[in-house]
């Protein structure tokens, strides 16, 4: 099954203790798409400058990334310039420039209004909401968000959830959505406003599902070096979103398997700068990296102990 | 099989965004005896003042914890006060009475000298080399440490590493004592300077348990409300090296779930204040929450998607 995805289409600069690139790909709906289409086909809907790389974009395509909902018009594309120190967990913003994602208006072209899965990747809650209209309802509707559109959107955020299947938020940014510092509270303030399932990620410290009374728990993986953590959670989301519109299955099994994917696709994304890791990782190296997901936490219960 | 603990038998004041408890049951060996004594016969050996309730501790001794090891000497006891925000996974130290623990000598009394499991809880590293020169090579030591130590008694804590046979800290001291940012490289720093076994605490996002090129994680159980974190990690250790000893296993399958133990340990120590909950739970209780960790963790691969 095919998965559109809307977001931000950007060239990231950054700084890691372990090296620097400038003005490389970036963006929300880059990183989701090049995790999702190791998985399933993907359409794109976003907007670039006319200083925007399009060649190098377009290696995507020849991993089935449909990019006909890319606009590309007059003007500079979004930048954003970080940094990390030695706690990788966190970025450190040096300068956003919006450009013409200032004036991003999605219009979803019509061979992408029947999408099986939809990710609203992490813009303003008024364009997601706006997207919605544009589109026949998906088997399962996902979306992110940030501390801006709590701080600044929050009516349209809270009507949000009452339209979407599915959220993505890190912890801190949950706990500001619904002024709860437990997560299992916070998870069901949310759930009580409208998605079904609510995935929490806790960067380097793992993800939580939250479905019903149910909670499943995903561990980043301990890798021996973090390159850039840039575009973690996006691969994630994509990894995740890719995984169920590969197999077209919600059940709880299918869905934490899909953390695992997401989990998965994550670890591979912040090994190198950018996209480039998930350029050139092998489905045999993700088959494997879920396998070494299974041994980082299997134990048998001991039942004459 | 039985376990011998060596540490701190305190008085703790904490206070809670949930509500304040006085003078009540501490220490480090305390929470280790309380948690530890639900799976195994427990030998205790610290000291304490001429003002310690020995009534409420030796509620301790209808759960198979021998106490005989307890000095009681002139003078006040070790006294610790603290306070926990809503962050609480980090404890404000508001003042700390060291007492007649400041001259703790440990003597282990002759019928503790040949103990099947040793854990040598956060004293100083010094009375820790003492008192392995007291007993007969148990079957397994495990020593835990703090930043106070890393930062005072380094070259000895060094050599205590060449002793034991697992080493408990939280993620800060890890790397504070090995001078790496990932935890990865840190346990295996740890493990190149002696302990075949690495447990790393991360609070309230569970622990790692590195052994040879293996790594096991277990996450905190994700509760509704955590009511006071104190003795969380003691009572950890507890669930833990009570687990193996009640076993006698330490196979790479049978540690895992000690960990597991230990994590539930941890979870029901932090459900009210002080000992309270560890001395109510029950063993059916403890199995019901080591089930709950399974399911919260649990996934199939899928090999053909």
């Amino acid at each position: 099954m095919s998965v559109l995805v809307v977001g931000s289409v950007a060239m990231d600069s950054v700084e890691t203790p372990f090296g620097k690139a400038d003005d490389v790909l970036g963006g929300s709906a880059t990183f989701f798409s090049a995790s999702a289409s190791h998985l399933t086909d993907v359409q794109v809907v976003g907007v670039v400058g006319s200083d925007y790389p399009m060649d190098k974009l377009r290696e995507l395509e020849k991993r089935n990334v449909d990019l006909g909902g890319i606009e590309q018009v007059d003007g500079s594309s979004f930048r954003w310039r970080g940094r990390y120190r030695h706690d990788l967990n966190s970025a450190e913003t040096l300068e956003t420039h919006l450009g013409v994602f200032s004036h991003f208006e999605p219009k979803i072209p019509a061979r992408f209004a029947k999408p099986d899965f939809l990710f609203l990747a992490n813009i303003d809650p008024r364009l997601q909401l706006a997207v919605l209209k544009q589109v026949e309802r998906p088997k399962l509707v996902a979306s992110d968000t940030m501390n801006f559109w709590i701080e600044s959107r929050r009516p349209e955020l809270v009507e949000l959830l009452g339209h979407v299947d599915l959220i993505t938020l890190n912890d801190s940014e949950a706990r500001q959505l619904t002024e709860q510092s437990n997560l299992v509270q916070a998870a069901r303030w949310i759930m009580a406003h409208g998605p079904k399932h609510v995935i929490i990620k806790k960067g380097e410290h793992g993800a939580f599902l939250f479905r019903d009374n149910n909670i499943f728990f995903a561990p980043a993986y301990p890798l021996e070096s973090v390159f850039d953590p840039t575009g973690a959670g996006d691969s994630f989301a994509g990894g995740f979103i890719g995984y169920l519109a590969r197999t077209g299955d919600l059940s709880e099994a299918n869905m934490r398997r899909a953390v695992i994917y997401g989990s998965a696709m994550g670890s591979f994304a912040v090994e190198k700068f950018s996209i480039e890791r998930l350029m050139t990782v092998t489905r045999p190296e993700i088959d494997e990296r879920v396998h070494a997901f299974k041994q980082l936490v299997a134990f048998e219960e001991d039942l004459d102990a």
